[in-house]
């Protein structure tokens, strides 16, 4: 029944940088029962979470969590990049490696009390997750839990939120 | 039966420039049940053309497609901004109305042979959509339909597609 989702994530080495191994999602994307069998993992998740509302930053984010949404009958609130939304806005910023990168949501995405379930597609240092939770949290919501198609362990994402119910389909030790 | 998705549409004047009227899906995608029935009449669409996989343009694209995608239990290829994809990819650019754009897709994204419907959030003069059925063309795939929430209609951009089927949920007369 669990499908091993790490056999159809492609690993390429030295992207976007030198020395990371990018983990890419596209092989489960393209093969419709593996992207429906992820979703339904995740939409699972995110309903004994009790989620009210999926939100998914800007870009992957968009493909993991809109269909855990529609699959639910539940609502989508994309975490977009700046200059993206057209009605006012709050914001948050995230450090990377090099520089930061700001996250936006529209002010009435999120109605006060409303549960949040986050959808990405990687857990890495978790910058993104940190950023799309202070958004929602400023809004009014509360996150009650994160799912991703894949974590990088070693990188202790998951440390940084001793508070947050977080959930992978496949993990990645070593860099 | 049917919903007038028209009266969900948020319309902002003068972004994201001067004159420009937004027509912003946010509050369509925020309520669960509206957000799965504009998905459902996509994805009717879709299966009708007798689509094997769905194709969506960066970043909209991802959230109007992917769920289309995984109801009728295909495949998803994002046709993505550069230096996003890590494999080998196929190019092709855009105008807009100051400069222009390029999407790219992997190169094995699409097999030979394989009926495609796009699906994005709006047809305007249709640069995307141009950039994108050429994508999937030079794949060897073939552009079976394409399904919009929104058409603008003045802009004429189905004129520019006579051979292709093309659908939209809801259709804005005037500038």
């Amino acid at each position: 029944m669990a499908v091993d989702f790490s056999k159809y994530i492609a690993n390429i080495p030295d992207f976007p940088n030198k020395g990371i191994i990018f983990r890419d999602i596209t092989p489960i994307l393209q093969d419709g029962k593996l992207y429906r069998a992820a979703t339904h993992e995740l939409a699972e998740y995110a309903k004994k979470r009790g989620a009210d509302v999926i939100v998914g930053p800007e870009a992957r984010g968009f493909i993991v969590g809109c269909p855990v949404a529609t699959e639910l009958g539940i609502g989508f609130v994309p975490a977009r990049k700046p200059h993206k939304l057209p009605r006012e806005t709050e914001s948050a910023s995230y450090d990377l490696e090099y520089g930061s990168n700001v996250l936006e949501m529209h002010k009435d995405a999120i109605k006060p009390g409303q549960k949040v379930v986050i959808c990405d597609d990687l857990m890495a240092t978790a910058g993104t997750l940190h950023a799309t939770k202070e958004l929602v949290e400023n809004l009014g919501g509360k996150v009650v839990g994160a799912a991703f198609y894949i974590e990088l362990v070693d990188l202790k994402g998951r440390e940084k939120f001793p508070d947050t119910n977080i959930y992978s389909l496949v993990q990645y030790h070593g860099s």
